[in-house]
């Protein structure tokens, strides 16, 4: 699974010191690589017959109409505060510094399965916060889906959900 | 091309007062139109030939990937400002009250040609924004294609490129 390694470019210090940046821009530029990652991403999501594909705002937007589509599924947006109309519900999760909130706007999603889609998982704070979201309007969140996994950081066993990542990080 | 609009919901007043908000996530939960939404934007934009479909932060993340992938083409984003690493190159737009800014990594676009895409054309700064910001770079933007237009704010004839869209409103 590991090819698609080479398409990610590493900025030390970004956005802040001691932060090592994993950029996806490479690999969304580069056709043959967009076209491995859909493959990749729908040959570990496909079987879970989900019903929708959740992305987390804004690069998990990449992603999700591109599960979706393929596999006749729907895609919902986690957006961040101030962004989507309509009935929300509204969660707060901690960072190192301070904490964020994601938002959902209210749904019957009662039985439904849902793959939360992201471009990274660190300490899966807001893979974490998207879930109880989902969770709190009725659906089952079958697992979560990454382009990258920082390992180091423990986000995985931090969750209690499956997470499939396609690239990872030991460091 | 009418047939979509069934799927998007208006709020009046949202985000501030005297605005009629038009949201496209109803549409993009619903298998079906998510799927005839890409086949619209496909017939619309492969005709164009183009090197790259470039989404503007946040919502034009939804379609970028979605449209280049299934055209063989890759994906760049225009992203808000302070989110992209390496070297940058960033531009501001007016907006009724204040400006916002947007920014692309540097990276060498001459002869190349992109299609910009986002969910809705209000008055067209973002787009013409982002249509600056890529030929600053060398690329030649042949069009912008959206899920949404607003006629009544005139972006289109505001700006100097070809406009695709699937869905329109009178006011």
């Amino acid at each position: 699974m590991e090819d698609l390694k080479k398409w990610i470019k590493s900025y030390p210090d970004f956005p802040s010191k001691g932060i090592l940046f994993r950029d996806i821009s490479p690999l969304l530029a580069e056709p043959k690589a967009l076209s491995l990652l859909k493959d990749r991403f729908i040959e570990t999501i496909k079987p879970l017959n989900a019903d929708y594909v959740a992305g987390i705002d804004a690069r998990g937007f990449l992603f999700c109409t591109l599960v979706a589509e393929n596999l006749g599924q729907g895609a919902l947006m986690i957006r961040k505060p101030n962004k989507l109309p309509g009935e929300l519900i509204e969660k707060s999760y901690e960072l190192e510094y301070g904490s964020n909130s994601l938002t959902v706007q209210k749904k019957d999603l009662e039985g439904k399965s849902i793959v939360i889609v992201d471009d990274l998982l660190a300490t899966g704070g807001s893979m974490q916060c998207s879930k109880e979201l989902l969770e709190s309007l009725g659906a089952n969140v079958v697992a979560g889906a990454v382009v990258i996994e920082l390992k180091s950081l423990k986000g995985s066993s931090a969750l209690n959900m499956p997470i499939i990542s396609l690239i990872s990080y030991e460091d």
